[in-house]
Parts: structure tokens; sequence; C-alpha cells
């Protein structure tokens, strides 16, 4: 297999996934809609360009009846040397010209009790180097035992029948990743996250894109089931109001802390793509404290790391 | 002069300045509230302490009349050994305990043809070292020349009333300061910013305070003749809308970019006061572009550095 093979392959692959990913969640909006007494949203393509090389197609769907906003973003971009973050990890890659693809997504659900999603899958490669990265991750505004159990377990279930990652590894990884120091807090409660995946061996890039490409398949599975569940609770002021604090926490991670977003808004990458993640709407209060023993109280409980999956 | 008799004299000073700031801004709520139709908004104090050594209150309004949210927060913190950050900018502080104080405020009003506000006003101890730092910026979400040459040539007559820093050095620093790379335009209409001010010579401590007192007088006739200007004008959905999105703007460069925050979210500050100059709502929205030649497009052309004062 050439270089150029598999920068296609995995390229192809990422946009499968793309599009599996926006039928299905453009099934949820249909579904949804009369529910909501709202029209269902659609996905609408914004393809851009990188000045350096490459691009990617965002796909955006605004103001839907089930979500508030989301997006699926393609991208697909070359350079000439490899940026001193990534050399600095994988030294053998240094001065090379590299090549990156990936997909990434971010929902924000309009009904507080639909918790919110992120994913992202993505691939590298450089001089003789490459390697895998991605992960998913659920944010809840209230916390449900029921859906983080089956949002763990559907993941873990995804990584063990595959086996190019370890399961236990890349769930404390998340729950590392996605916490906010100053807060205390994980933005939300965990999924799995890897990076630096290169397995050794014959057929083993075969297989780790063959996980790639079923992320499709775990993702439908473990998310879009509590958004069905959940799409239907009824809700007023309190939960939309407890809904924009908890997306103030999101953009706070998302601005102050995620590697992904920093490393765009240092290196002048497609902006709206990558503040794509941001919440539509997101409010801040001055030492808001929930009342004791209220829901929005029991979801400190969920902000920490636990054993979903057992 | 002892060294105990300047910490007490300027953490005074500061607390000067922000009563006499919250009497006029509580002024301003007492006359706006018949035009807005509701109560007129008051500070309420929230006194913090610091693991480790001193402590501050915070004087914030929350849903005024004229302000959605006001902070006015007064700190006086002492630690055992100066932090890298101080001491790599100045090397003779280095291993030395050190004492700071100041006032900090950030005005986010209602009406959205109503600028946010923000400045703060500080000092630091450190060995036989000691300077002042501070800043005062204007954020409106509509450009008004007019408010804008008031303001900027309110505080370039402040400034050189007084003479112990350059106006022109001080309104370019704010410019190259609140500054967004990623969206290559300024968080607002920028004023005045300085650091590391040390002036050497007989009565220049006692030059500088008078400098750093008189500033609450300089923000009361910089910003609140525009307040009381603007709050009367009739706004609806757009606007408010409009308002909502410059908001992110604002929360995007408070958390990603903004040195004081950044540094106060790494080392374990009172967080609900720093954060306090988040806005109450902000919104984002994906490749959004205001309609050419409307009132929002026309914002842009007051996101670059003018000379407004002249």
């Amino acid at each position: 297999m050439t270089v150029t093979d598999t920068r296609e392959l995995v390229h192809e692959i990422v946009r499968e996934v793309q599009a599996e990913l926006i039928a299905a969640f453009e099934a949820v909006e249909r579904d949804g809609a009369p529910v909501a007494g709202l029209p269902p949203g659609t996905f609408v393509a914004a393809p851009w360009e990188r000045p350096g090389g490459g691009g990617g197609t965002a796909r955006v769907l605004t103001e839907g009846a089930v979500f508030e906003r989301a997006g699926v973003n393609v991208s697909a971009v070359t350079g000439d040397e490899v940026p001193p973050s990534i050399w600095q990890e994988r030294p053998g890659t240094r001065g090379h010209p590299y090549f990156a693809t990936g997909v990434s997504m971010v929902l924000h659900p309009r009904n507080p009790y639909v918790p919110a999603f992120h994913a992202n899958l993505r691939y590298f490669e450089a001089g003789d180097d490459w390697w895998f990265g991605g992960g998913m991750d659920l944010t809840p505004s209230y916390g449900f035992e029921d859906d983080a159990r089956h949002f763990h377990r559907t993941l873990k279930a995804y990584v063990e029948r595959h086996g190019v990652i370890e399961y236990q590894a890349a769930k404390e990884w998340c729950d590392r990743y996605f916490f906010l120091p100053h807060r205390k807090e994980m933005r939300g409660i965990g999924g799995i996250f890897f990076d630096n995946l290169h397995p050794e061996g014959e057929g083993m890039f075969e297989r780790t894109l063959a996980f790639v490409r079923d992320g499709a398949e775990a993702i439908i599975a473990a998310y879009l089931p509590i958004v069905r569940r959940r799409l239907t609770t009824p809700y007023g002021e309190r939960e939309r109001s407890w809904q924009l604090y908890r997306r103030g926490r999101y953009a706070e991670f998302n601005l102050a802390f995620d590697r992904g977003t920093r490393f765009g808004l240092q290196t002048d990458g497609n902006i709206e793509a990558i503040l794509m993640s941001l919440p539509p709407l997101a409010r801040w209060e001055f030492q808001y404290r929930p009342e004791p023993g209220s829901p929005e109280a029991r979801m400190a409980s969920f902000l920490v790391p636990q054993d979903w999956a057992a």
C-alpha cells in the first residue's frame, strides 16, 4: 500500500462516517419534530479551504427540532513541515511534510434532559510514521444512571469488539482529559479517548481503520437511544436555565483547556469549524449553587470518574 | 514610609475606588429604573478568603435595571514566594514574599446600545520592588463615534492631568492587548493599559497613587455619560441577539487569551471573582455574517485601532 493510498483510504472512511452519522441525526430530527412542534432540521454543507493545503466540509444543523445546533466536520489537510506540537511527541516526524484527516462532531440538543455529545476520529501521517487518535464523550445537564451505564457499556463493547485499544486506559484517559481543574469537575460523564495509536503487526493498520469506520455505528448505538429516550421529557425555564449554565462550563473547557481548540486558535485554523463546538447559547452566574437535594445539585455526583461500564 | 504602610495605604485607596464607583453605578441604576420598568439593582458583597493568605470582597449586582450583571472586586493577597510569571519579568523579586492588591470591575449592561466596560487598577510589592498596573476599556455592541471620542478623550485628559504614564503608549498597549488573533479584531474599542509602572524620583509613589485614586473619577466621567445617553434607546430581539453574539467574542477573549483570567485559572485563584468577568448570557452562531451595510456590519470598523482622542 502506498502512502497516497492510505491517505485516500482514511479520508474516504471518515467521509463515510460523516455521511452515516448525518443520516442518523437527521432521522432523529424527523422523529423528534412532532414532539417539539418544530420542523426537523437538516445539515447544510459549508466547504472550506486551508491556505496551507487541503480543507474540509463542515455540515451544520442550526435550530433543529431536537438539536439546537449540531456540526459534523471532515477535514483533510497537508503541510510542508510537521508543527512542533507534533514532533515534540513523535521526534521521528521532525522536518517531514504531513497529512492529517479526521471527522469531528458536537451536538447541542435543545431539550435540557438530552445530553450533549462530542466525538472525533483522526489520522496523521508524516514520513514513515502514522497514527490514529480520537474519542467520544457525553455531557448531560441532568444525570441519569441508566443513560450513563448504557453509554459506557456500549462504548466498552465497541472497543472490546475490535481489540485495537485497551478499554480501561481509554476510559481513564477520557476522564483525565475532559476535566476543568479550576472547577474540580469533569466536563461531562466521560467516554473514551485515545491518541498516538500505531499498533504494530500484520494487518493492524486495516484493523485500526475498521475500528474507526465502526465508530459511526458505536456513536449511533451509544448516543441516539439516550436522545430518543429523553427528548419527550417536558421542561421549563428552570431546566433551560440550568442547561445554559452547564453550557457555560462547556465553553470554559473548550476555550481555556481543549488542546484541539487552543491549537486551532494559535495556528490560524478554520475558526468557524473549530469554534462550531461552542454552545449556541451559554450562561454564567456569580456564585450560583443549586438548591441542596435538587436534580441540579445531584449532577455534581456524575461529574467525577466512575466505573459506569461495570 | 515602611513596607506595611504602603500596603495598607494602597489597599485603602482601592477600597475607596470600589466604594465611589459602586455609589455611582447604583445611582445610574436608580435613574435608569423607570426607563427599563425594572427595580434598580444594588451591589451585594461577597467576601472571600485565599487559603494562601489574604482575600477580598467582590461586590456584585445581578439583574439590575441598567446592568444585567456588574461586579467590582477588591483583593489584597500575600504569598511566601513570587510566582514565576512575575519574577521572569522582574528578576529581582525572585524568592521574595509578595503582596498584591487591586480593584477590578466588569459591567455588562442590559440594553445592547449601552457598551460593556472593564477596568482594573493593581499594585504589587516584593522585596524592595513595587509597581502599579491597570487599564480601562470599552466594549460596545453598536458603534457610535461620539461615544468613542468621548471615552478616549476623557481618558486622555485623565492620563495627561497626572503625567505618570504616557498616553499614546498606554492607548496603543490597550489596542494590542485586547485583541482576538483568531478573529483578527479588537475585543472592543480600547482605552488605556499600563503595567510595571514604577516611576523613579521623589514623591512619585504618591503621585502614582493619586493617579490610581483618581481612576474612579475618570471612570465615572468616561463611561457613565455614555451609559446615560444610550440606556433609553429602544431595542428588540435583533439588537439583543447581536449583543449576545458580541458577548461570545468577549467570552472567547477572556477564557482563551486574557492573562489575568488564565493566570487565575492556573493558580487556584478565587474562581468566582475571576470569572465574574464572563457575560451573563452569550451566543455563538456558525459562520454568522451581519447583513452588509447594517449597523451590525458597521461595528467591524470600530474594532480596529483608531486615534479616537485626536
